[in-house]
């Protein structure tokens, strides 16, 4: 995890002043791309999610000055509930190859505008998302297409601290950041009330939603 | 996974434009060439395998316009059969160290002509199924002997997306890649109907064949 | 692991002398900052941690020459009780967000003092640790504001041997090295006997000590 | 994987020759240091070994050409058993910090010499074994101490093909290495006869007969 201090622009830091609700893709951001399975000697497979230390104080930082957080994800990996739920995430969207359609729900249910949202992605079923959001994040390993169309580029690599870097951001660009360090020095990060994050599975609920919606 | 524009030569082109079937190795070639290994409690040895989400969507994409795909290893994991079936491949031939017989069955399956198979590896045992494809390529990492006979090395090393390099040159050469980005938009890649692949195991199938292949 | 020669200031070494007992965070120093985990098909999820070898032999060494060691952790997983039971730790402190509550009751039970305890962490959360210990280690990838406030930053990556090469500069400081290759030489290293860790659980210990610590 | 043509010495190359038995340690050799842990609902502590292909394939080639193999490690993963079996190695010497007795007692068992025995290492308790060793092979990120005894250090880094990168060393060096291509082409590597390992336990076999070396 790169953390030279990075400069931003003031566009960047314009759009992140706004942001109330960061919302992430998982592999390739959250982790670092590899897709790490294995089958039990019953025959079930199972699959290993590979997260960053550094992203889990993130979301408790987030959480501590009342910016929401969640997942809109493609696989359907187990172990990203845990991961939301240990981390007190707002929303889990899992099994959507299709993003668009769980953004415009969480819009819905939580009032908020798309400038209001920021977003993190590295690969192309990112890219509907990433077109509609306040501020579009892209790893800094992300795939050309996607970091052409994003407002900004990690430095940190995939799985090394994308989140964090983003939620630094966010938190330098909304004046938070002393206040973190204030906290830091107390032993005071992450003590906030976690949520309990909303779970919903394409499997269920999208077929009917998404039909709708062209 | 680098994805810096890639110049591919006139050659390559030429090759890649014939391409109805992209066979791939797995370790050193999906994965990073980590073997990795535990044991139940129960006594039970089990395989974990690092695949690359990238490559899953390259799988999906080349599907999605009906390159077929599959996959011929000297390994078994179980994990990789679940890969295969969650990526709607075509065909797993595992346990094969003599890599020749299986793609000889395949031509014969599917009547194309080896001019029309891309093989991606990187070990000395792919090397003869390297010499008869009409598109051969090597991971960036692949042993010396191996980028040698091979008409493409990939700028991405092995785990890191090399399987989706190799698919967006076909797509490219082929001229589907305006498409992919369209469907990208439109949240539509992955879309298209699965295969269930063909599993074949060596020590049912291979040593009956390998004997008359002499 | 960078194994280059280290020059050491004048003022570490002064500080590395004193110490008695060396403790540590786990994520992001003992491990590479992954956070792994899988769910099992019975729906209970299992955290992976991926400690170094050369840590290992590290904690063997300062046992050898009496130095004490001790682990405290944001975390809770089973696996670093297996490590530092495996190891011959003294302590180990979990589920601890709040990191000065430990130290201190660590430094109670012992009758050190601060200047005899070298801390070695990697983010923010360690920070009041850090500003107590006599010796104050950051790795070579921590958060720039944890860098900032240490007396010694790692030339090792977290997970890469940070512990070693900070035992090891104690151990070299304390004229104790010479020792260590003679006992190599003879197969010696790690036959001194084996502590029993204590383990505290700020679940059931913390929240009374805190609670009257402000 | 470093695999640009590497320059042996003549002496290298003259000790290279006289190898009858090629020895290795695990961690930080055949892996990449990394001992990974998880602990099982049922309470459990499992390890994970982390191998690479590119070894494993060199395992094979070795026994192709008549030169046994074996391990000599200080852990005790039950995986590490599976890995000598699967490849067919000649023994498995575990739970061994003090190496020197199991390396004697291959001998013995062998009839051969120490200079017609090439050993693997990267750590301080190594040293014994690669004094004694006709060929020493250090991994390029051992420790200094490690590497300044040894006759040759690899250009590979631990866990990726360092064990391959010295079997090609010795088959070079012998004049096989036309041979080994020749059976590459041909689909013909490892086919020789698999090895049943010999597995001797510290636990059981070494406190008496260290006992006795002192």
């Amino acid at each position: 995890m790169e953390t030279t201090r990075i400069k931003y622009t003031p566009a960047v830091i314009a759009r992140a002043k706004k942001i109330k609700l960061v919302l992430t893709d998982v592999d390739g951001v959250l982790t670092d791309s590899s897709m790490n399975f294995f089958t039990t000697p019953e025959g079930k497979t199972v699959e290993i999610k590979k997260f960053s230390a550094y992203d889990g104080i993130a979301f408790h930082m987030l959480r501590d000055f009342g910016i929401r957080t969640g997942i809109i994800t493609g696989g359907n990996a187990p172990a990203t509930a845990h991961r939301a739920h240990s981390l007190g995430m707002d929303f889990l969207y899992y099994n959507f190859l299709s993003k668009n359609p769980p953004l415009e729900d969480i819009l819905q249910k939580t009032g908020l505008k798309a400038q209001q949202v920021a977003y993190v992605g590295d690969d192309l079923i990112d890219i509907p998302v990433l077109l509609r959001a306040g501020l579009a994040c892209a790893v800094k390993n992300a795939r050309e297409e996607v970091r052409q169309i994003c407002h900004y580029t990690t430095a940190a690599a995939s799985g090394q601290g994308v989140f964090r870097e983003v939620a630094e951001l966010i938190l330098r660009a909304q004046g938070f950041w002393g206040e973190v360090l204030v906290k830091a020095r107390a032993g005071e990060i992450g003590l906030s009330r976690k949520e309990t994050p909303l779970l919903v599975d394409f499997k269920t609920w999208g077929p009917q939603k998404c039909r709708c919606r062209k």
